[in-house]
């Protein structure tokens, strides 16, 4: 393949989404350079899936960043507020929601341009979704574009001519369609996490909005899914 | 002023150009939020700069986010690289200098934009400089222009129609206007610390870019600089 050996940089959450997006990199012939972050996330345990799935998908370097956002405040994901808990997935994605963690997918990425530019990468893969997230504003198309648009301004590789791509592979696949891409690339979704419940004990609620969409994308795809969910163990 | 009692984020190196532009923020009635990093710099002294300033200009609220730039490498400032030094001021400002730090002003902006949204502010103050920083490319109009338009794109209140506006009040000045505008604003310079250089015990080594930038400024403005250089203890 024509990126044989070229690097690249992707982030990498520890849920199926991103772990898809590695196997996707990977595919192309990129050399892998994960970047996980702790960010003051209640589920924490996100991280220890990142690192099974860094581990099982070869790549080359795993960095964690540690960044504190809940200093902030303003999110589910970070603060106070509780997780939304919904069995009626047509609840899910109506507007932005109490989820969304300020400014996060720039945060990220400006990590990640800092991680290409020291390594040498000119491409950086996420694994953001404009169908399931459209309530997030920094899942858009438009958002990426203008993030691109940015870095090549404001990076030494861009002033000198070598700009930085931001690949989103799955930004129009359903969760279905992510999983069926997953599991074509050989991703092994039992490493992986998506719940954003914190009180679980290593498990997922099976009711926030992530486990929902998981849950609805494993069924439409017609595959089991691997994860063990607690309000199965009840019932 | 018509500010008057609005929220601004500006970001705060404890340096002179940063004091200069808190006290900016302030004169327009802005209530300041600030915001400071410690990223593995080797001048971390200037994090206590940030807090004397912080406090001296009243801002209401003072936030420290440590985040780690070592663990990516490639920076005289955060790296084993070491501090250029030169007698010669026409050396400084030739090209990308060693001391860039890979996407920096990208990753502070992005949180001032985190910051920004939670307070409820819909302007940044950030003071990046062209003139003296020439070298650096997330220090050019057309990189905050990008940033702006990102941040529109990319936050909940872009998306609702309230975009952040970031304000560079010194992108067009010399390092002696900056001096002589804090100086009119009250900024007491004797607070901040600008060198570069991690083994001068508090002082200032006066030989790095960031101390000849600032002797040339003071001495250009015809002020007095009220901080002790070690050069000067020496001779």
């Amino acid at each position: 393949m024509s990126n044989e050996g070229r690097k690249a940089v992707v982030l990498l959450s520890g849920g199926l989404d991103s772990a898809t997006t590695v196997a996707i990199a990977r595919e192309r012939g990129f050399v892998l350079y994960a970047l996980s972050f702790r960010y003051g996330q209640r589920h924490a345990i996100e991280i220890e899936a990142a690192q099974r799935v860094a581990a099982f998908l070869g790549v080359e370097r795993h960095v964690i960043q540690t960044i504190d956002l809940r200093v902030f405040g303003g999110s589910a994901l970070t603060g106070e507020i509780d997780v939304p808990k919904s069995s009626d997935i047509a609840e899910v994605g109506r507007g932005i929601p109490v989820t969304y963690v300020p400014a996060r997918n720039t945060i990220f990425l400006s990590f990640a341009l800092a991680f290409a530019e020291v390594t040498g990468a000119s491409d950086i893969f996420l694994g953001v979704n404009a169908v399931d997230y459209s309530g997030y504003p920094d899942c858009r198309p438009e958002f990426i574009s203008a993030f691109e648009t940015m870095a090549r301004l404001g990076t030494k590789a861009g002033a000198e001519g070598s700009p930085i791509t931001v690949h989103t592979p799955l930004i129009s696949m359903s969760k279905a369609d992510i999983i069926r891409e997953g599991g074509r690339l050989g991703v092994d979704f039992g490493l992986t996490h998506s719940c954003y419940d914190p009180d679980t004990g290593g498990t997922s609620c099976g009711r926030c909005e992530s486990c929902l969409l998981r849950k609805q994308g494993f069924a439409e795809a017609d595959i089991e899914d691997p994860i063990q969910y607690a309000e199965a163990r009840r019932s």
